[in-house]
């Protein structure tokens, strides 16, 4: 059976318009279907009123205690729980789950790392409450997938030691898909502000709409695929080789048309 | 096959010590399991820092929008997922939910409501986003309890159409706990700040072992059933008429304790 691993930034659930287009659009995607979203905006903002100071590295979140609170707050509730209650509108059966909720995603606390920092210079940098993904337990998942029910997965995991874990949007996805790959025929789709890959960044209307694993080197040799776009299908290619049958880069606007965006395949 | 049903105040699960101290003793709880919790005092607090005044009346929150946004942070993420992680580090399958997940528990928003206010008047009173439950859809979740999962239930409903619905956590566990009673043989555990129904108030070793049915009309008669413990085991026995085996009223330290407390039967 075809599943549908929909990932959503943070950006487009946290607008009250931008999202309501999204979930009308989601819950028109045919077959079974799985969304992973992101927070970060709203998670910023509420710490912000609680006076809790935010650190980014990177465009990564430095996760101390207070913070971890914050984000487990906005992503597993506020927005999380949202989705969910508008979905269910919709008539999509929508389950919400952190990575600890039946154990879904298994992660550990990520080692200090030396970082680049915006000087140029090296620093070792302790990400605090923040998780790397170990291993997805996707059999109870699957289960409730194929009865029909549609998982709308927040970014949090856990270290199976108690503690919560603050963790990548686009890498739960990716993960998800995966191990997900073994029940379902998987399109891992992820969200962007532009239509697909462009073959020239000035043209938005320039999308490539397929790259295959072979064209993707020279694509990179090219010019092509640099800056943030490159790590993006470097693990979109390791996701098709770990099982995924395709993913595809589209906009937002996008994800209920099924030939749109740029299409990654083996 | 048995299933308790065991639901926990606030402010239980809100010191960390207390809380470990649940989860050690709901963990030891031999067989199939579902947690109910309340959060109330983490939001008043979360909704000061934040600057929302908060009225309740007769001990009910008055929902606003922004409450409700605050309820939801807290009850469906801070409480419901901490509580979820500190589980699974204790080998327990737990599984975080919402009535809006898997569309468990229908409600509709309350309407406003005659209330008697402390100066004895009656008065017509908003409760906002408030919900009264009107179905429990347990197929899905009995499902998963069959296989090991422990749902952990947080007072927050839906009305399907979209909206959020700040819920008592006594009724989320009563409504559940009669659902479930169709799948299996359920206990409704009732944690409480004394041991038990006391015989004497002012013996905190006085409890009633067992009340049944036919016992409750001449205990109430009689002056011992009275004040906040009318309604609750007025609740209880309406719980047993729908299904559940025994109703448990019992200390937070005792839940692990099969025989302690007061037990009420048909």
């Amino acid at each position: 059976m075809k599943l549908t691993v929909v990932k959503v930034g943070g950006g487009i659930v946290e607008s009250e318009a931008s999202l309501q287009a999204l979930l009308d659009k989601f819950a028109r995607i045919e077959g079974l279907k799985v969304l992973v979203h992101g927070g970060g905006r709203s998670a910023t903002k509420i710490a912000e009123q609680l006076g809790i100071a935010q650190t980014m590295i990177g465009g990564r979140r430095i996760t101390d205690a207070e913070t971890l609170k914050v984000v487990t707050m906005v992503y597993a509730g506020l927005v999380n729980k949202n989705i969910v209650a508008q979905l269910q509108a919709r008539g999509v059966n929508a389950l919400g789950l952190t990575g600890a909720d039946m154990n879904v995603i298994q992660s550990h606390r990520r080692a200090p790392k030396n970082t680049k920092m915006e000087d140029g210079s090296m620093q070792l940098i302790d990400y605090g409450f923040v998780g790397d993904v170990d291993q997805v337990n996707a059999d109870l998942l699957a289960d409730l997938i194929a009865k029909g029910v549609v998982p709308v997965i927040s970014p949090i995991g856990h270290d199976s030691k108690g503690s919560l874990l603050n963790t990548n949007a686009d890498t739960i996805a990716s993960e998800v898909a995966k191990a997900l790959s073994r029940s379902f025929e998987v399109t891992l789709m992820f969200c962007f502000e532009k239509k697909g890959v462009l073959m020239n960044p000035d043209d938005d209307d320039s999308v490539i709409p397929s790259i295959t694993s072979s064209d993707f080197p020279r694509l990179v040799e090219e010019g092509v695929v640099s800056g943030g776009m490159l790590p993006k299908l470097e693990n979109s290619f390791s996701a098709i080789e770990h099982g995924v049958s395709e993913v595809v880069i589209t906009h937002a606007d996008n994800i209920d048309v099924a030939e749109a965006g740029t299409h990654l395949t083996k």
